[in-house]
């Protein structure tokens, strides 16, 4: 799923061009004509670049849409550590309203929404997802759940997955079915709800 | 999306078994082909009807699928309220380990993954989902947590649409991205998580 680059720097640089140049075309392109009618014929076109270039690097569109992600968040630098003010609940809450803001990013909906229901009939691309997106996203949020532990702020017996699942499982759920607003307060009600429980205190 | 029926009482007849062989072969079909593969012109040759008769009736195979999962449901009789036997955290342990056991029925995998992909790309399906599946469910799952609420084994100022997907969500989720295993004990974790909290009590 990894571009192969030739091997004189001369050829290095040309491929990476075409390489960005495919990438961004796969992110553009699904935006606009939606992951159905994304086509390798398309990413070419508007790449500037043959179908032949696109096949040698990429088994499938979805694996040439994941690198695509992959280029996205590599250009945010290094996936930054979560917030750890010591106050876990307002932590949260920034964590979560950031990942709202970025689901109601209309740049981002069309192509999040194909990778999401992509993975879950490919199980080569389930597997890099797990392994290159989700993977690392996850140790993050465990270092900052883990913290909390420490300070004694969550169970100590809790199972971290879970706890992940329950803080931020909600809002994907809402934003793929839009089985309901996808606002600030809702990211805000989440936390609250996750960190107290539903049985009364 | 629902299917006209004739009106004299032979059509009728005549009618209700070409629907009821074509929402069968969709459901059989997609779980053998899968849905990317799953086409009308394959329904009408396994339903042994032509495809005009299909086209009549539905407006794409999506349609056709999720008429074949309110078929189902509808053969299940009325959809029955949630246990209650007054202990909270048992019904919902009991209800949780039912739908794990759904989730990994091999007959109904592929069919609800296509139903769970297809939604997020389809307005009008995911309108007809909300209002014709998910909202009677959802009203289920509410009328049990009201219960629990008067017997003061729920907070009184819950939001109950953050509670249901605290509690079923995670299931959801863990299913469509095959991000971890399926289990009876996870069902068990999931509400002991969500009615204790994640802070310490």
């Amino acid at each position: 799923m990894t571009a192969q680059h030739g091997t004189t720097p001369g050829t290095r640089r040309r491929s990476e061009a075409s390489r960005r140049a495919i990438l961004t075309a796969a992110f553009e392109l699904v935006g606009e004509v939606g992951y159905a009618k994304l086509s390798i014929e398309g990413i070419a076109a508007r790449a500037g670049v043959g179908k032949q270039t696109i096949y040698r690097w990429w088994p499938s569109k979805g694996a040439v849409l994941f690198d695509a992600f992959l280029m996205l968040s590599e250009g945010e630098g290094d996936s930054p550590a979560l917030p750890d003010t010591g106050d876990l609940e307002a932590d949260l809450k920034s964590v979560l309203r950031a990942t709202v803001a970025e689901l109601n990013d209309p740049r981002y909906d069309e192509p999040m929404r194909a990778l999401n229901t992509e993975i879950p009939h490919d199980p080569a691309l389930a597997a890099a997802y797990a392994e290159r997106l989700d993977r690392p996203m996850k140790e993050l949020k465990k270092r900052r759940l883990r913290s909390a532990q420490r300070a004694g702020q969550l169970s100590g017996d809790l199972d971290l997955d879970v706890a992940i699942e329950m803080l931020w499982g909600p809002l994907l759920n809402r934003w793929l079915q839009r089985s309901g607003p996808l606002t600030p307060e809702y990211a805000d009600t989440v936390v609250e709800t996750a960190l107290k429980g539903l049985r009364p205190r």
